[in-house]
């Protein structure tokens, strides 16, 4: 078992051409026995973004804090506190922060993904 | 794809012996062809709480508002926003809320677990 706040986890700090201003927590996965599916915890600062890209994995998404917008397939969609996001497998998508405060989301995915 | 506030999503309320003051929305599940896992939001109320029960599947869970506990096995842990949780398989497990404020958390299970 495990009992853990994001914030007392050390994040990876993301930044260069495809990724801007973005820090990323492993939450539960491998190591913790989690044998189905993975959860990190992401924060996107000001004007940041995570990579436009696709995969062959899907991603299921919590909003935690803040406001952003997600693109998938050809289209921006406004994300808020609350909001829940399903990216399908192989899908074009990617994150962004529009505001000036913390983005904060969850983001799990099938375990044998990269974790982080 | 799909993209959606948990607040707009209809609750089936939960209120018997076993819990007490819960709301649960299903978010992403098998209907949205997530074929790994599926998400769950859960709300519980003033002295609300979930079954104390045990069963085959994992959860992962997040919380996202408010302040509750979960008992693992003989011990209960504190849980405020932003606290992670891992269930494994098989553990004996029940959330409450110990504040006036709803305790909202994301859980998500795998795919092949009754989805509410």
């Amino acid at each position: 078992m495990k009992v853990v706040n994001y914030k007392d986890v050390l994040p990876v700090v993301m930044d260069n051409e495809m990724v801007k201003n973005v820090a990323g927590r492993l939450m539960i996965g491998k190591e913790d026995h989690a044998k189905n599916f993975c959860m990190r915890v992401f924060e996107i600062g000001k004007d940041g973004y995570t990579p436009k890209h696709t995969h062959e994995w899907e991603h299921e998404v919590f909003v935690h804090t803040g406001t952003g917008e997600v693109f998938i397939e050809s289209e921006w969609y406004p994300l808020s506190k609350g909001s829940a996001v399903f990216v399908p497998a192989n899908i074009e998508h990617q994150f962004r922060n529009i505001s000036d405060e913390i983005f904060t989301f969850v983001c799990l995915i099938p375990s044998g993904a990269p974790e982080l």
